[in-house]
């Protein structure tokens, strides 16, 4: 079980109602969905821009957003619509192509200025979806928006969450079949985590599904839902009897981060974040389901399987990160699996048919909290001088809460059959203490102090294979790598730093082909696409997120921000707020020679 | 008389004490004044970047300034260090060229959020001076800044304007011998205007020249100064008699605009604005020193001569436009000159030694207020049909208040003798109607609407001969060209839209050999330096000014923003708010092959 092994740009065959949707992904001329595919890999096999004339890339054009807070989404284009979303105040655009120097709409929703102060980690925003005709938007205060595309007109909107209630919306929505599936952010203010399905044409409510609570709240089946790590159903009370008393109330468990789906499965894919407050001595026991994948059927939210990565977690290292969907030869077998590069510092290969643990290895060595996972349980081994708990000052826990990743998506790619993770490197002390629990206001009962790690950077963007836990090449950054990845068939991997540099690298080796300054520091995630004739990567620059929350949020004592604000302090020396979507291509002439 | 005269790039000799910033600007390698030269030119004679390679002209770096407000200044450039300033809150940076990935430094000066409301055209900066390893910034709130070049500390401050009181500080600062000079806006807010000198080591105030009042305290002499107009002295009460009662000290006549010096005759030269409240029913009289050109001694104040271009303005044609420096061929006989465009559709040249007309033309065919000069009296001569007043509402009256052009700066291009002009095309109807004085407010009194000028365009990019007023090419543009001009050694002229396109045309032809999307738009100056042996040209990005009020202050009314609001009603469909800063070169390649 070693190699990786390559499955279709897309998955076809899908048995799915949203037939165009799965067929429009296999058009690599567009961009039709924030992950790119549904597999997550944000791959595209163009190759019109490749390793030999990456050098000549220049800026073709640029729109500032007209906001200033973290850009941390991306732009989707269908045919010769780009459509995407900034941060709040939550606009969203869409430009002709054929005419990039106008507006062709913006849509500027009502918002609830409420909702900004119970964002966690800056007032970001992870992209707009598409089908159908339609342009799927989560706004920051908890309301979902189905836009006209061809108008920016609302044909119909939904209540998702509620600020008052510490809940807001940062995450992309993601359609599938018939239904717009969406998160929930806020497990730093008790909210108790679900996921809800909204008929795409309709916006009535499907289905939700808590990440805590009684089985059925959570669509699940004691008998017909899997435990991944025992590979048994789940049983009665699999996450009541993980919590004392009431606490499951305010479980945390939200899910803001990227979904993935299989269409021959028919299964969603997606992560759990943190259990509610911070500090694991109010919450004894497992605090199922918090931090844990979620494989479920997207017509009905059935789980079909789970897996919890860090049971009662002391750390904050939130379960949402992508699940990155590939076939791997296990044993001589090609299985179904996904990739998941957690924030508790192992990523993890599972059969994502059955939740079984294919692979799982640490992908950046630093990691201390836990020394391994124990292959019985398949649950980590804690290093109980690493747990955390009321009143105990837990010093040098690698990595930090922001995790050895954190949202910033990675990347696969078909042809080296490697990942291509944009990291943090980071380690901190931790101090729990008591929080009560109050509607509306943080509930987190830990102060952090982050630090950069071994070696004294804080950033990687590596080139990986979750098989072997190998790294093949790296890059070290002064600063978190907090932007997504992408990789094409052009032999090449792209990502942006937190200074703002844009970075196209040879996927094979690493070396750097190109790189050039963006107005605020990257957080966004690059995307490509034809047009024509012409091959196009965008990325929106905007400084923010969790990262720089500092500067996003004009924050100074180091422990602010949840800790992160004394570890980024210098990044204002390198980069100002400011948001701007930035589009490169080839000059012309060198692009007709490709 | 029909031909301008080259004259060198920089003038020498000069007898003021300040010989670095004279010698400095010989060096064209840098952009050492806002300005560019002393003589306003806005020329360069740099030609790594000629007709020939401008195509290839892309994207160096670009940086955020962190702001959202209009950027009307640019960069200056001192060896390997860039200085610039953003609109309010007014931040200087500098940037070291060999590391653009960095900020050499910031200065965030204190400031007084009294002053945004009465900046009455956006919070613009027209940018950062430099002289002997100091930088001198005006901030919005009437200070003005002297920092250290190396470290961004203060070295000292002074307060020239106090916006409880209706001024604001929006113009550039110009070093001139031992002084620094700089002057005042509010002209909207019945200021009564002046212009002051700083001991540019010390701050200590040199003197202070008001626009109205006492011969005494306008530095005037009734025998010594002479009315350009008449070729006279201007006489006793050379102010006072023009008013009626106090009027004059709530007079406007404020100083807002570019600055210009002749190092050999020793003379700085500069415009007053409209005079106070905008019905001149209120101030029966010439309401002088308003709309008036002053050449002036720059240690001491003295008036040499005074010109007034818009006795008792009906319209709001401020007088600041930039004075560019020029010797012209009068008759066969070599002048040194001057030629200004104005805001009322005129163009003057004028002897610069003596103050005496030598040319003037209308340079929109449009104008219609006034019908001509005198050639008797060298002033207007008014239609009364177009002239306002209480109670009076005049339609179709061109230029509208904006003029055809504001302070948008042109360029002389010694090569081609031609001024490239971006300019405004604009008409309007005004309603006059009385309004009382009062500290801090408004002290308008007319009712604008603008609209665009004939032919339905609202701006033109133009090559223009002053002697002849022959407009050699010209571009349209749907709104007003808005930002500055620059030409080069490379027989090219830069500018940008309002939408932001970043333009190189071919001086002699106004053939467009580039144009770039910038993030937002233009309404900068387009300055050029070398650095390592490239030609750079610097651009700031971001929307705003009294051209895009209706944007930068989020007003919707049709006559608000002083009537300006719904002529760019559409802008919002093209751009976005947002700073910028973009630095452009040719490909490493291209570069060293010229
Ligand atoms: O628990 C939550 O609900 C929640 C929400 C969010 C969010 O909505 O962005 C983040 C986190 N947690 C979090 O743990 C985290 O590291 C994080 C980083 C970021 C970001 O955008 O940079 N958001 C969030
Ligand atoms: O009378 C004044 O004091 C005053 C000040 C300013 C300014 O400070 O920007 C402008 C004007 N007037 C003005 O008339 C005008 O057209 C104007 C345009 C702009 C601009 O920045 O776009 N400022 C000003």
């Amino acid at each position: 079980a070693s190699a990786l092994m390559l499955s279709a740009h897309a998955q076809s065959n899908a048995p799915s109602s949203n037939a165009s949707l799965v067929s429009m992904q296999k058009n690599a001329n567009d961009w039709v969905m924030p992950t790119g595919t549904y597999n997550n890999w944000r791959y595209s096999p163009l190759k019109q821009i490749n390793t030999s004339n990456a050098k000549n890339l220049q800026v073709a054009w640029s729109m500032s957003t007209g906001t200033d807070r973290g850009l941390e989404g991306q732009p989707i284009v269908i045919g010769n619509m780009m459509y995407f979303e900034t941060s709040y105040p939550n606009y969203v655009y869409a430009i002709d192509l054929n005419h990039p120097d106008q507006i062709a709409w913006k849509y500027s929703p009502p918002h609830d200025s409420n909702a900004p102060p119970v964002a966690c980690c800056d007032v970001v925003n992870r992209g707009p979806a598409y089908a159908d005709g339609m342009v799927y938007a989560n706004a920051l205060d908890g309301v979902l928006y189905a836009l006209d595309a061809k108008t920016g007109k609302v044909v119909w909107q939904a209540k998702n969450a509620h600020p008052q209630k510490g809940q807001t919306m940062t995450g992309a929505p993601m359609v599938v079949g018939d239904n717009v599936i969406t998160g929930v952010a806020g497990g730093e203010y008790g909210v108790r985590g679900y996921l809800t399905a909204y008929n795409a044409k309709t916006g009535k409510q499907v289905w939700r599904a808590y990440s805590e609570g009684p089985n059925k709240d959570m669509l699940m089946s004691a008998t017909h839902t899997i435990n991944g790590a025992t590979g048994k159903p789940i049983g009665p009370h699999s996450s009541l009897k993980t919590w004392q008393g009431n606490e499951w109330k305010v479980g945390g468990g939200t899910t803001w981060g990227w979904f993935s789906y299989d269409p021959k499965l028919n299964l969603l894919y997606y992560g759990t974040g943190n259990p509610g407050t911070w500090n694991p001595s109010q919450r004894p026991g497992k605090n199922r389901w918090s931090m844990t994948i979620m494989a479920r059927n997207p017509e009905t939210g059935e789980a079909k399987w789970v897996y919890q990565m860090t049971p009662h977690d002391g750390w904050d290292y939130d379960g949402v990160n992508e699940m990155v969907l590939v076939n791997v030869d296990d044993k001589g077998k090609e299985v179904p699996a996904l990739v998941h590069f957690d924030r508790n510092g192992f990523s993890y290969v599972m059969n994502r048919e059955t939740g079984a643990p294919i692979a799982i290895h640490k992908y950046d060595p630093s990691v201390n909290w836990a020394t391994g996972i124990n292959p019985k349980t398949n649950e980590p081994i804690v290093d109980p001088a690493k747990m955390t708990g009321n009143n105990k000052d837990v010093k040098d826990i690698c990595p930090a809460s922001q995790g050895d990743k954190d949202e910033q998506p990675v990347s696969y790619d078909p042809q080296t059959k490697l990942f291509y993770a944009p990291l943090n490197h980071l380690c901190m002390s931790y101090q729990a203490f008591n929080v009560k629990y109050k509607a509306g206001f943080p509930f987190v009962g830990a102060i952090v102090n982050m630090i950069p790690g071994p070696g004294g950077y804080r950033g990687r963007f590596i080139a990986y294979n979750p098989m072997t836990g190998k790294t093949i090449w790296q890059h070290h950054d002064m600063f978190q790598d907090w932007g997504g990845a992408m990789t094409t068939g052009g032999g090449l991997a792209f990502y942006g730093t937190l200074k703002g540099m844009f970075r196209v690298v040879d996927a094979k080796t690493g070396k750097m082909l190109y790189q050039f300054k963006t107005p605020s520091g990257i957080i966004g995630n690059p995307i490509t696409y034809m047009h024509d004739g012409k091959q196009y990567v965008a990325i929106l620059s905007g400084v923010g997120g969790w990262a720089a929350i500092g500067m996003a949020d004009n924050l100074h004592k180091a422990s602010a921000g949840l800790g992160a604000v004394g570890l980024n302090a210098t990044l204002t020396d390198y980069t100002n707020l400011g948001g701007t979507l930035m589009v490169f291509a080839l000059p012309s002439k060198v692009a007709s020679a490709n």
